[in-house]
């Protein structure tokens, strides 16, 4: 990252971790590595941290946006295996920033009712409005990973939905959404040992679920389902990035940097005021008193 | 603050803002005031900032309590009128807290579907669900103040509404929600010097609406409207809270006290394990390499 000709900041983040096209070889991308960033640990944390003020700005530039109607969103997709940090990008990363202007859904196994839809529809719901940072702690994205390595959803039908997401997402960014999908990446190793931290622990045992076991079993066909996944909906408009999530320190930074490109390629000006500023003020300078 | 016999922590904020029934007189509650803290600006940041990791613990173990199927959530309502620090308590005491367990509302006025049912309706559709802490950032109560100041609705349907909060509250209650209100309450001074402000600061300008100037020269009407509203539905189980606002920094810290003191008052423990802890791990460490 030395070299001056190498992109810094949010375009290193994008840049090194944006996929190219193609099926991904997800055992080819180092769920430790920390390509983008070339301090430890602790100068990570402190990097994040830098990122706040400029995050909370840009943040607040989107929600006032609201106020004279325009339609920008960003929808941020966090995906990946149990453990692989979704939470805890929540908290570190998308906790930057005002929790006024932020809207988070977290996806469950879909009730009966949402069952009877079609796979969109509680997405839909679930959008943010206009001038939020909507995140979504998992997403449609279940319904071609797990609907595929446990059979919920017949080949047809999984063909049929990767093109309904590059559909519908297309549809959101025409609409002004930016939307950052990111797979947090781990290791099976470390989910492993995420996952005995959790039971050594007893106030992260409401954490585990022993099902989670279970689909640590099937690892390379919850890989195999990535890959596909990635491959197929992987689009210039709502482009895939692949974020290695050993080091949680990295994953935070990461997404942090990617939050801050979408927010900066917005371009986001401080709406103009729609009446006369000195008018206003004399009104307020010569009010006989209120109260 | 030295006697000993006083309250402290949460309970010294909850006994010298919680009001004590009857009719309130807001011209007799200074809204500069610290009642409840001895120190300056600064202490008063420092102790806000001391108050983070026990309310990130019991508010994870409020979220944990999910998993358990528990019932028990937050809501803490704020009211207050324009400029009185609504968002700024959202930013920095909410945002002391995980996002992921909060749920912030905030009421505009309503659209013509809310309009078409019953003003509860849209407060009901809102609640956080158990384990979370919902915010509303302004509420119900709108429907008793500038309803009764700006005559949108008859004296017999403001009658009517007290009523129903009273019912729609102590409803919550039962279910196991704990509710707490706070009123933000500025000095008429203090908002013009906040709007002055916000007219001073271009990036503030979306903040400014000349219709906040109309509504603050009915300032008396909105205060006789606010104390009705806090006397006739000020109660046992759902009381209120009036917060001095005009010290940014103290009112953040005495709702931060508030929001711990229901937190704590849930007594929440961290849910027992529902599988056997040792299997898990034996299944863990005996496992085959899965990727």
């Amino acid at each position: 990252m030395t070299d001056s000709s190498q992109p810094t900041g949010a375009a290193a983040f994008e840049s090194a971790h944006r996929l190219s096209g193609g099926r991904p070889d997800l055992t080819a991308i180092d769920p430790h590595g920390k390509p983008a960033f070339d301090g430890d640990k602790k100068a990570g944390k402190k990097a994040l941290a830098g990122l706040g003020d400029e995050l909370a700005d840009l943040q607040e530039r989107l929600f006032a946006t609201r106020a004279v109607g325009a339609r920008h969103r960003i929808l941020l997709v966090l995906q990946g295996m149990d453990t692989s940090g979704k939470g805890g990008t929540l908290r570190h990363t998308v906790g930057l920033v005002d929790p006024q202007g932020v809207a988070i859904t977290s996806f469950k196994a879909p009730t009966e009712e949402e069952l009877a839809h079609d796979f969109l529809w509680r997405i839909r719901r679930a959008l943010p409005e206009p001038g939020f940072v909507g995140v979504f702690d998992r997403s449609h994205y279940e319904d071609v990973l797990i609907a595929r390595v446990r059979e919920l959803a017949d080949p047809a039908e999984l063909e049929r939905r990767y093109d309904a997401i590059n559909d519908f997402e297309a549809e959101l960014v025409d609409q002004g959404t930016v939307v950052v999908k990111c797979m947090l990446h781990i290791s099976a190793e470390e989910q492993r040992e995420r996952l005995l931290a959790r039971l050594d622990d007893p106030t992260k045992h409401w954490k585990f679920n022993p099902g989670d076991i279970d689909e640590r079993r099937v690892w390379p066909a919850y890989r195999e389902a990535y890959e596909i996944a990635l491959e197929r909906t992987h689009t210039e408009v709502a482009p895939w990035y692949v974020i290695p999530g050993d080091r949680k320190w990295y994953r935070n930074l990461a997404v942090g940097h990617l939050l801050l490109g979408a927010l900066q390629r917005l371009d986001l000006q401080w709406p103009e005021a729609d009446f006369d500023v000195a008018e206003q003020r004399a009104r307020l300078v010569a009010e006989e008193p209120v109260a």
